[in-house]
């Protein structure tokens, strides 16, 4: 049979964007749900893997405390070991000034703050309600100002709360507008426990480009329920532009056993691919790092890509066995 | 925080269809797959829990040799116990004459007939070529029409195949042709190995619609490369308004270890609830039975939502400890 490749691109699909920027934040967010201590120099080699792949933007680590997260406490070396690379994007979150004073000795190339759209979340996660977390951006970006470094917003459950429920687009843009005054200009729209839907994701994208428009969201999906690039293609079709995922899905969900957390880097990329859109990451190369990460952490991750391979890997006829349909 | 709940439709959604058909295919394409002979008793049961869950399609099983696939040697039982109850559709694919007439006697509802688009597919499937099996659905059709019994096509590979790589739209729109030809009006294209994408989603469907207008395209897609449901969601919004799915993600990827087969059922239902797409099954009643098909099986199913729960189960703020973003 003659196989031409069909168009990647479609009439219906003009309007997507034609290149899009991958965060790849499994280092902080996978790295942080893993109970066994990993290696600094194999955190290092793992993300150098993954800047041969391509990949150019990292939340690397967070500055938390070393005693709270003690897989973290390597945040500093880690950004050492890493920092200058050309085009290279090392951003590590920042939960209060002394973690952004030790973010700013360390070199970071962006500092990220967060808080939750939801107070009980806010409180569950760092003890305080959302105002008083909002109240305590001005210091780290003061900070962060003094050293010279962006800050970058990151909004938890901004697609639902597992406490609260249904979470107003209204409470999000009212935090992204605070945020915006403080003269951040990134926001991640994270969608911590898995409840984003493409309404949701099609109704906050434009209610916050609306009424603030000079800030760029970023999504950071979850796949807990399966739907995670059904999302991606509702932010694409939203002309959103930047992603977050995590390497082989690196991380978990803390409210339902066995339930995947982030999308994964690979499955993102191959999305991407598939319509056309330039991340300019080696999907090939990637997977082979997937690979790594899961024998470093010692067990097999969600990542579907990793384990069925690019879409026109050819199998030899005599290798399987098929059943029906 | 007051919570009133976004709106699940919105303008961008606005054409997305009102209502889906969800067809069933766990109990064919996902018990085929299992090594350890399920109980006849044990499919009826589940079959009929996913009925009072509101399902009422089913690809309940297959007429195939029964040395060949001795898990579906009970299909005659299987249709027996279930067929005649109001507005349940019970399918079943019939691969030659010998297995039309068992079909016919059997009294199923409609008649599934199945080729490979990719000629390769198709002779390691039913070791013959795509046009010998074309030639043999007339006399299936035949037997069918003089049982007064529908026939419904599929065709595997229709997205691309594990062998040959890209599959021509027109390759599959020229057999959907000849399967009009013969009356058949309802067609599964299948996403054999998880090649589907979304242009390819929307090509496709575009391509069909122009050429074979008479016939109503279902969308078989397999979450082989975690993108099964951003492809039903490209389906949607091109207007196809028919998908099939397996309970639990129930089956498997013949060509990849660990790889996952038929998207998932719930996370399909929870997909269309949430974008405000009627399909009539309650998501609810639905885990429960997915959670009875793994005890029946004894391993843990793919399905996500079934893990998660649906999107508003609040958790009580005393239950988790959470991690940061």
């Amino acid at each position: 049979m003659a196989a031409p490749a069909p168009a990647r691109r479609d009439a219906a699909a003009a309007s997507l964007p034609g290149m899009v920027t991958v965060v790849e934040v499994g280092p902080r967010d996978g790295f942080q749900m893993e109970r066994g201590l990993i290696p600094t120099a194999t955190k290092i080699a793992l993300i150098e893997g993954m800047i041969e792949a391509g990949l150019r933007h990292f939340e690397a680590t967070s500055f938390v405390s070393p005693r709270a997260v003690p897989q973290l406490a390597d945040a500093a070396e880690v950004i050492a070991a890493l920092r200058g690379r050309p085009g290279v994007q090392l951003t590590a979150l920042v939960p209060n000034a002394k973690g952004a004073a030790r973010a700013a000795e360390a070199g970071v190339d962006a500092m990220v703050v967060f808080l939750s759209a939801s107070d009980t979340h806010n409180r569950k996660n760092v003890n305080r309600p959302t105002e008083e977390s909002l109240a305590g951006l001005a210091g780290i970006c003061r900070i962060a100002g003094d050293a010279g470094i962006p800050v970058q917003g990151a909004i938890a459950t901004s697609f639902g709360c597992p406490f609260e429920g249904e979470v107003p687009h209204g409470r999000v843009v009212a935090i992204a507008r605070q945020m915006a005054d403080l003269g951040i200009r990134t926001l991640s729209l994270g969608d911590t426990t898995g409840m984003a839907t493409p309404p949701l994701v099609r109704g906050l994208c434009r209610a916050l480009g609306e009424a603030v428009p000079e800030m760029a969201p970023t999504l950071h999906f979850h796949n807990t329920r399966g739907i995670g690039l059904a999302n991606v293609l509702a932010g694409l079709e939203t002309g959103v532009t930047r992603y977050e995922s995590s390497i082989g899905g690196l991380g978990g969900c803390p409210f339902a056993a066995g339930a995947t957390g982030n999308i994964c880097t690979e499955d993102l990329v191959y999305l991407l691919d598939e319509c056309g859109i330039e991340s300019g990451v080696d999907l090939e190369k990637l997977i082979e790092v997937a690979h790594r990460v899961e024998a470093a952490i010692g067990r097999e991750l969600p990542g579907q890509v990793m384990k069925a391979g690019p879409r026109l890997r050819r199998h030899a006829t005599g290798e399987v066995a098929t059943a029906n349909g």
